[in-house]
């Protein structure tokens, strides 16, 4: 049986030093360096950092969201497990409308995901709001087509984490071109997924052990 | 806005035919060829496949498992909620057990993650079960360590799929090297998550869009 680390803190520290080392930080902005290094440390992979893609300022922006009490807006289930309550700095809802019983239905009616339908049931929470997507290129594009209504109400930061071969990389081009004049966080290319977007947000929450 | 694909069924029919184009799967048997598929999937990345490991029968273990009612065991919230119950052959349980009240004093007793500790309590399902590992290699490592009591009662697949730069590498190089006597599959390295390992249970359950 080969020794191993057993103290969970020491296990964080040990990560984010190796993060440290490996990952070129040099061009992340002080207000991301939490989140370049938690989604380093959710996936394995240092590399990520090289693929971030972000506006100025969008880590105060999320920050300040949380502390207002903005809700937290998940395109899947995954997404909302993995944000740690202790970390949210104002008991923030964490909503994901995915398996709402009108989903289907309206996925049929807009011929669209049921992860893009859902998005429609964002609306009422979309103003101030954090949007963590980590899953679904087609959520991501419906929330952009939403946004291209300027009636539309603002989220206050999109984490663009959506994973994949169809959709991923290009819906992540498009926010990343043109964000609708909202603070955004993503990565480019195929990579993404839950764990990623959740990490985002955790690191934009308050400091706790884990 | 660029124009993009909304039909669930035709991106993962896209999706699944891009892996199998970009990813190696020569050296995966037929019986793992879907966990491989699929694993590669949720993450993106087609060279994943290059990293897999497995003991010879370990995807027709799993199936036959989870269709004679295998309990599947999760050690982490994300890895049950990516678990899609209508591929699951016999309404199998999904069992996560860390956040029973029970964890922090015992992981506090014995000295060890909190992920660890839940694995304590694993004890009563693990005969016959499909154990899906996609976060803490504590969990991995303590798993193994109980199975070295051979009195432990052997689970029918283990799933290895923890990530990070603490302990994940080396957890699953203990299983690969000895895997006292379980079938498993495994991915080698640093990388892996609970969407890799619910996919990887996802693709041994039955056959369903999406």
């Amino acid at each position: 049986m080969t020794a191993y680390s057993r103290d969970a803190h020491d296990i964080y520290r040990q990560s984010f030093a190796i993060i440290r080392s490996e990952a070129d930080l040099s061009r992340i902005p002080a207000d991301l360096e939490a989140v370049a290094v938690r989604v380093a440390h959710a996936c394995g992979m240092p590399n990520v950092v090289d693929d971030l893609a972000f506006s100025e300022g969008a880590g105060r922006a999320g920050r300040t969201a949380l502390i207002d009490g903005a809700p937290i807006l998940c395109d899947c289930r995954m997404v909302a497990e993995g944000i740690t309550r202790a970390r949210l700095p104002a008991d923030n809802a964490v909503v994901c409308t995915l398996n709402e019983p009108e989903v289907t239905p309206m996925a049929r009616d807009l011929e669209t995901t049921r992860s893009a339908a859902a998005v429609e049931l964002w609306r009422p929470h979309l103003a101030g709001s954090v949007v963590a997507i980590g899953n679904a290129p087609t959520a991501l594009f419906h929330l952009l087509a939403l946004l291209d209504d300027p009636a539309t109400p603002r989220p206050a930061l999109i984490l663009g984490f959506p994973v994949g071969y169809v959709g991923a990389a290009e819906s992540k081009d498009d926010l990343i071109a043109d964000s609708r004049g909202v603070p955004f966080v993503a990565l480019r290319g195929r990579r993404g997924g839950s764990a990623m977007a959740a990490a985002a947000v955790n690191a934009l929450g308050r400091e706790t052990h884990g």
